[in-house]
């Protein structure tokens, strides 16, 4: 099935939710006028669609490979990237001193968007470079700026994150590799990293790898941890390639999904002479990742959009054409289209109502941390509640519509060559990585609805309570998440919290989402076109339905940790 | 990871859910002795934990394969199944007539639940044979029951059963495969089926294939459906295997999971010379097929829970091995196993809540299907209406159980050698083939809800709103599901009904399953056992989160069909 950009609702949630025109009034984000946001959304649908979205089955088929220490990716891979570096997708938000065009974040969200809804393995290699120019843009040296970022701003290189060590995974402060100085002010790093996404390929001229590790006699756990960047190829003084450096990809790992990115485990420094520079500030590392955390966290529950919105395309689509059985109870005994069924309706448009309400709910994010990045009050604040919820519930629906997809293709849809599977498989990782959804509620319940002793997160769900109200099930939800974030920052405990934070942190996305969805329809009101009609429709759908359904979470929210603790561990899991 | 049959629970579920010694009461289950049944789960749990459970990850990463015309599996297969024939495993219901054991429905359930467990791809072999035993059990002569049964009770021979074909699926009446009468009595069939389960394998000395077809002049739709019996090999009338017939694999598909399970399409009648007999009344195929339809629905539902107990045995013992960062706010930093971590807690809890949850609804309606098939009053209607419950909620928490097992990994679970994804793959299949469960939840408000105007499934739920009356939350479930059947028999239209089919088959399989669990907890209480405490626990996580989180679809199985059709197809799928 081909990919067609979802062009008007992307628009719609850039102008309605992500409030462009407001961001475009600030002088650093001038640029960014209407006709400019039309010809981005209009172009990069088109580029992704027309090169991404043909390599995303054969990419999925034949995988990325690896053979003496080199990881091919398959034919065609190379051609689209250069074809994505040279039309200059990748400099979007990328910082205007060294080439980027500096446009909002809520525009870079939306040619990942595009580009990730067309082939979610291959934007992965844009995605993690994001993270490494935001890395090097705000805690590098100048020296580090000139050299790496103008590259990794056009894409001409790429770039990686290396935390995960195998014995300690999600507990960043448990790594082990080690950064020892040379002479020079330069650093020999060593150690085993795996995970480690697009850790090596053959699409760009290097590949710039920022590195977690400790330096001797750093303190232990997430204080001593120091950043540095070690690029494949040393970069010289004037940005121009020196030698390899001495670090390999030791293994692939053979996933589940995403087959087209190269899941590596990375050595560094096998004959102890793996060159790393500092970035920041020595023991400060972890500081550094939390920076480029917010965004990248975003970008992940923005992969739940789209692959929610390429299964809805391929799931409607099968809809229309399939005919099979008549309508229930009709007497005309002919065969329809199975789009006519009531269930099959039901679950396209919960498909979309979801697919719609995660959209809603990442531009509106995407858009408050570019209030945040311009110092508009409070903005940062709401923009750090509404990443857990933008990652943690925009990659369950993208799950979830990914199985409904599946479902309605019926056996069909279990088949590989379908397309329905890939996706179902792809979907899985985006709850994992970036920090699993169980940890991105953690975050919600004890560090964000922490801000202000509650008031920054209350505010939020007030807002959403009035801009839903004209839907009583969105303001109902808004009402009950706002007695639960009152019973948490009173009387419940650390491990209460910690116990309802899961459905709490559903809860107070599918408020916002619904809220967001809200305003969107409340815009088109009086329209009478397909998309004003239609966007009225799944909005009630999402209130009558999905924020009814979540109402039912309340008691999980709410019932504290001690049915979790009933048990010693060997007779709960035993 | 091994398997370890859940026998204790499994004895408890036979004995409260299925009530086994009721059921041995009556003379023709006499056999379902206490010792008998302990002897039975213990053997069985044993044999699949010994000899399928470690095929699992082999049938998953080497398939089956098709090579001209053969289809072959793995290494080990062959000779597992073999032992599962000569150990008798496959006899234990099958008619005593024909060398059946003549137990009940509930113990051959237990066996196909450790078996599946074990290996659910192989597991299907058995499966299928069950259903050609009943068809021909049912409407076979008695020169095709003397030929064909003893060796299909045996397991030396497989059944299959041939319904789909490409343009047809869930609508079996658009079926096209021709059967003409031959002079001899015999009919010639022609025809592709598609989707046939372990359709050609070299596991079993014949495939007794049961293809539905239409004999000349029959009529139209689902009416002028006829059943034949179409062996692999020829039968003579002495039962010895006569010439191979003219049908072969045309082709395995490439699936999502269950990779060991040969998924084939069959071509009957390529020289014109596939011979077949006719089962039972010329035009009376479907009915035929309906009579094997409760018990292969119930044995699918039975999968969810095979997938689930395996997912969540990998999952536990993840969760107690991993170590990974201290427990939150604890004074002690040091790491601890991620079993302690609450939202690890939660995830188990609800893998174990719904694992055993579906577990007592598995049993409790096998023990009414046995019920049934001794005439007690009511048995037979009241299974009718457990049955889509079970296959359509079993089999989603089949899915969701393997889901979180896959998140309770955390980036492990994503990789394919750990064995996490594979349950997620192979659990997605069980929601799809037997009657979707859009389907099942179309039988149950358009059939079963129908039964009595109402009045059999109230009763049902009457009996969970008592059985689980120690539990707030279960017994408003119970209250919830009679009052939207009110609705339904009441007031709405066909389509309000099927609109609100699914959320409401949902709501009726966790107010029954439910209800079963409190009854298992009342069984053991008092009692200061492992497993009495778990199960007070286990039940009350099933009520207080389950059941009451499944209140919020409520709203959803009351909506109506209006915004369903409020757009156009072109609208709400363009």
């Amino acid at each position: 099935m081909d990919y067609t950009a979802p062009t008007a609702d992307q628009v719609l949630a850039i102008t309605i939710n992500a409030g462009i025109a407001e961001l475009a009034a600030h002088e650093r984000f001038a640029a960014a006028s209407p006709d400019m946001v039309e010809a981005i959304v209009a172009g990069v649908g088109q580029f992704a669609a027309g090169e991404f979205a043909p390599l995303n089955r054969k990419g999925d088929m034949e995988g990325a490979t690896l053979a003496n220490g080199t990881v091919t990716l398959p034919g065609g891979f190379a051609e689209a990237y250069r074809a994505y570096v040279e039309q200059g997708w990748n400099a979007i938000s990328g910082p205007v001193d060294n080439g980027g065009q500096g446009l909002p974040f809520a525009l870079a969200t939306n040619v990942i968007e595009n580009l990730g809804s067309a082939n979610m393995a291959f934007t992965l290699l844009p995605l993690l470079t994001v993270g490494a120019i935001e890395a090097l843009h705000h805690h590098g040296s100048e020296s580090q700026k000139a050299r790496f970022l103008p590259r990794l701003i056009s894409g001409e290189w790429s770039g990686t994150m290396n935390l995960t060590e195998s014995q300690a995974g999600s507990d960043v402060g448990a790594l082990r590799t080690t950064a020892t100085p040379r002479e020079d002010g330069t650093w020999s790093i060593k150690g085993t990293k795996i995970f480690i996404t697009w850790g090596e390929h053959d699409l760009s001229g290097n590949v710039v790898h920022l590195v977690l590790a400790r330096t001797p006699g750093a303190p232990a756990g997430s204080r001593g941890i120091s950043l540095f960047v070690v690029p494949k190829f040393l970069v010289n003084a004037d940005g121009s390639l020196g030698p390899r450096n001495d670090l390999r990809c030791a293994g692939i790992e053979h996933k589940l999904g995403i087959m087209a990115s190269p899941t590596c485990v990375m050595a560094f420094g096998d004959n102890d002479a793996c060159i790393g520079e500092l970035v920041g500030q020595e023991n400060e590392g972890l500081k550094a990742m939390f920076t480029m955390m917010n965004s990248a966290r975003v970008n992940v529950g923005n992969q739940g959009v789209q692959i929610a919105e390429r299964a809805l395309q391929q799931a409607r689509h099968y809809a229309r054409e399939r005919v099979q059985s008549a309508r229930a109870g009709s007497p005309d005994k002919s065969s329809v289209a199975i789009v006519e069924h009531p269930d099959v309706r039901r679950m396209l448009l919960r498909m979309r109502a979801l697919t719609e309400g995660a959209r809603a709910l990442l531009y509106y994010t995407a858009g408050m941390v570019d209030r945040g990045a311009l110092g508009v009050e409070g903005a940062q604040a709401r923009a750090d509640c509404l990443v857990p919820l933008i990652k943690a519930w925009g990659t369950d629906i993208g799950c979830e519509v990914a199985s409904l997809g599946v479902q309605i293709h019926g056996g069909m849809g279990f088949v590989e060559e379908t397309g329905a599977a890939q996706h179902y498989r792809d979907a899985r990782i985006a709850p994992i990585y970036e920090g699993t959804n169980g940890i991105q509620a953690a975050d919600l319940v004890t560090r964000k609805l922490g801000y202000e002793s509650g008031a920054v997160l209350t505010s939020l769900l007030q807002d959403a309570a009035r801009d839903g109200a004209a839907y009583p099930a969105l303001a109902a939800l808004a009402q009950d998440c706002i007695e639960v974030a009152g019973w948490m920052t009173g009387s419940a405990t650390l491990d209460d919290k910690l116990a309802g934070s899961v459905p709490f942190c559903t809860m107070c996305a599918v408020a916002v989402a619904g809220a967001q969805l809200a305003r969107q329809a409340a815009s088109l009101d009086g329209q009478d076109t397909p998309q004003a009609r239609a966007k009225l429709v799944v909005t009630r759908y999402f209130a009558e339905h999905i924020a009814a359904e979540t109402r039912g979470l309340k008691a999980a929210a709410t019932a504290g940790a001690g049915l979790l603790y009933a048990l010693d561990a060997d007779v709960l899991a035993g």
